[in-house]
């Protein structure tokens, strides 16, 4: 059970974004497409080592990239 | 802290991938990139309303397009 499903998240969940280029660090990335509850889709980046959640900018170029990259498959 | 990076997770998450094309009714998408206990990029859809959690194949077609979908902030 998602907290969403549960009607606990009914607001976006990013206030503000990074905007250095993380790519490397990045553990998992959670994307969460717009809805009712907030309308730009977000991206949730969770951090290799420290597990720490970092929002991303869905329409920085490098966050694009980052994402091309891991559909690709490609290892770093 | 997530469980990976508390050690919990030294293999593939997922075992089979759904077939179905299931866009409509996913709530989020993890995507976890290759790494040293999974040799290839896995994404977990989280499911509206059940929140169940299942594996799509990162090289279906149809899930590229719900990725790109997201990415491009596409309301559905």
């Amino acid at each position: 059970m998602s907290l969403r499903s549960l009607g606990v998240e009914l607001h976006c969940r990013c206030i503000k974004t990074e905007s250095k280029r993380i790519g490397r660090h990045i553990e998992s990335v959670e994307l969460i497409p717009a809805n009712s509850h907030c309308e730009d889709t977000e991206i949730i980046a969770t951090l290799k080592k420290t597990g720490q959640e970092v929002c991303l900018d869905p329409n920085a170029p490098w966050v694009k990239k980052v994402i091309n990259r891991i559909m690709a498959n490609k290892k770093r």
